[in-house]
Formats: structure tokens, C-alpha cells, sequence
């Protein structure tokens, strides 16, 4: 149920940079391990030479019923031999959007930053799965987890790139974008 | 940031009843205890002589802008001298909920069961503060703590009665009813 990313200095995910996009960074470690378990302790304080974030599979908190559709029609999952390159990107937003309504978020996600209309087109290239993890005490709101080819990691950039150019965007107060690569 | 209710030999409420409405009940204890702090260490289990249940507050998840400011504008606070009556209503909803999509949740909440407009009337008497523990491993997916004076106990309890009988309630698969008095 609960998904732990470890940096340290062991792990199935080689490290290759971990990039401040906004607020605190992470400390750079030489390697990543994705943990399942059906348990976590909190808090989960990182150190100088490793951390761990966790996070839960949840529902689906903006998604209407026919971009569920449109989703689960395109996309791929985790696990795909030739995804040897990944990313994990923990994101924080602000007070501000956390006190905006329903209605007032889903306008801004959606109507004006096209979260899900934007993204479709890098689907299947592009896996991608969200953690959530702003109820657990983590210093991150969510846990995106991405794995591609190599051929796309350009792709990758282009998305990632789209994303922060978004209205959406502006309410992100902390974020890390950390690139992998599978061990052997 | 974490709210932790507590059932066992004693705290500052004392508890009256117990009450199973669905699925699996709680153990029966002598008093309650509302416990506030940073951290919670999971999973929380349940023995058979106490038991602890952990949320969080966190941000609204249904709640349009009007409905806020109606709801700020009617609603009392937690704390009142006069409410010396309470109670804690665990509930966990089904799979088949959680597999439903904002935009259908939100129509069966609202649109069909009223779960807002509906319960407006019985502010401020009734006080109330909605914990999530969804996403913490706890057996129920939210908490909710009511507040009120003994002459509003019939008013609690048409409350509680109009809401088993929506759409929404029939996604609850586990209800557990507690109520308890302030010890003096």
C-alpha cells in the first residue's frame, strides 16, 4: 500500500543528477530503491547522506470520467523492460492552493493548465505513476514517478518542461527532479 | 497536524455508547481521549481492550466556493463550554467508491445525497471537524467529531439518521457510532 523511495548509497536505480527545480533540494546520493510495504514510520526524516520519502496509492482527486477513460486507454505501466531511464519528482504546493475549493483547483489543474488534456500525447512513451503523500507528514505534497526509454528522455524534458510553464505550476512551492537509471 | 482518538480505561470523555451501524464494530472502552501531535507512528492496531485511530486535517475535497462561505458563515467552532456532548463516527467507504471519479463522487455527495445543503441547517448547533485517514493505514477512511449540548442529542441524531438514508451512504461499508460525555 505505501511506497518508499530511498536514496542512499545502494539500490536498484543508479543516480545520474538531482536537480533543484524550486525550494529545498535533496541531498545528492548515489543510488535510488523503491520500496513497497504495507507499513511506514513517520516521520520520515532525511539526513545528509540519504533520505526517504513515502508515499500511497490513492484515488483519483481531480480526474472526470471520461479522461479516466482516455487515460487507461493510452498509458503503460511501470515495469517495462526497455523503460531503463527513470525520474522521481517530489512536489510541494502552497498554502495558498491547498485552501482554494474543489471547484477553484479543478479549474486551475484542468481548465487553464490542461494537466491531463496537455499530457495524453506523451502517453505510452511515458509511464507514469503518482504517490500521494501530503497526509503522511512528508516534507512533499506528491511523489510522480516516471519511466521511459532512452530515446526519450528529450520527450521527458519536453513534458517536465510543459508542466512548470503551467498556471498550475505557479502554486508549486518545492520541487526535485531526480534522474535514474536501472542497475544491471 | 495529527489528531489521534484514543479508547481505552480513561480520558478526558466519557463514553456512553458504542454502537455498530455497519460492518465491524470497536471494541467497547470506558473513555476517550483526543490527542493531538506531529507525528503517529502506524499502523495503528486495534486490541481488544483499546484502541487508536489517527487522522489529519486536511484540505476539502468536495467543497465548492459558495458551499464554503456558507459553511464558514453557520458553522461553530470546537471547544464551546455548552457541548458537552459528543461523538466520533469512524467510516470507511467501498472499494467501488474509491474506483468512482471526482466529477461522480461529487454528483452522488451533493447533487443526489445533499451532504452539504443538507446538513447546513444543523449549524451551529451541531459542531463538527472532518479527520482523513484514508491514506494513513487506519481501518476507516475518515473520522468525524461532533459537538454539542444535551438538548441537541435529538437534533445529533436526525443528523445522523438523514445521512444513512442517501445514495452516498450506501458506499459505506463500515460505521462505528461512539458517543461520549465530558468527564467534569
Amino acid at each position: 500500500m505505501f511506497t518508499t523511495f530511498r536514496g542512499g548509497q545502494s539500490g536498484g536505480w543508479k543516480v545520474t543528477s538531482v536537480a533543484r527545480i524550486k525550494g529545498e533540494t535533496l541531498p545528492k546520493v548515489a543510488a535510488l530503491s523503491v520500496i513497497a510495504s504495507e507499513a511506514i514510520a513517520l516521520p520520515l526524516l532525511p539526513s545528509q547522506t540519504s533520505w526517504r520519502l513515502a508515499g500511497v496509492l490513492s484515488h483519483l482527486r481531480y480526474t472526470e470520467t471520461a479522461e479516466k477513460e482516455q487515460l487507461a486507454a493510452a498509458q503503460a505501466g511501470l515495469g517495462r523492460p526497455e523503460a531503463t531511464h527513470a525520474a522521481l519528482i517530489p512536489i510541494r504546493k502552497s498554502a495558498e492552493w491547498w485552501e482554494l475549493t474543489q471547484d477553484e483547483r479543478r479549474k486551475i489543474f484542468e481548465d487553464k493548465s490542461q494537466h491531463i488534456a496537455g499530457t495524453v500525447k506523451y502517453l505510452p512513451a511515458i509511464a507514469r505513476q503518482l504517490y500521494h503523500s501530503r497526509d503522511l507528514g512528508v516534507p512533499f505534497d506528491f511523489l510522480t514517478w516516471f519511466e521511459f526509454s532512452p530515446e526519450h528522455v528529450p520527450l521527458f524534458d519536453e513534458l517536465v518542461g510543459m508542466l512548470r510553464a503551467t498556471e498550475e505550476w505557479a502554486y508549486v512551492e518545492r520541487e526535485v527532479d531526480v534522474r535514474v537509471i536501472r542497475e544491471d
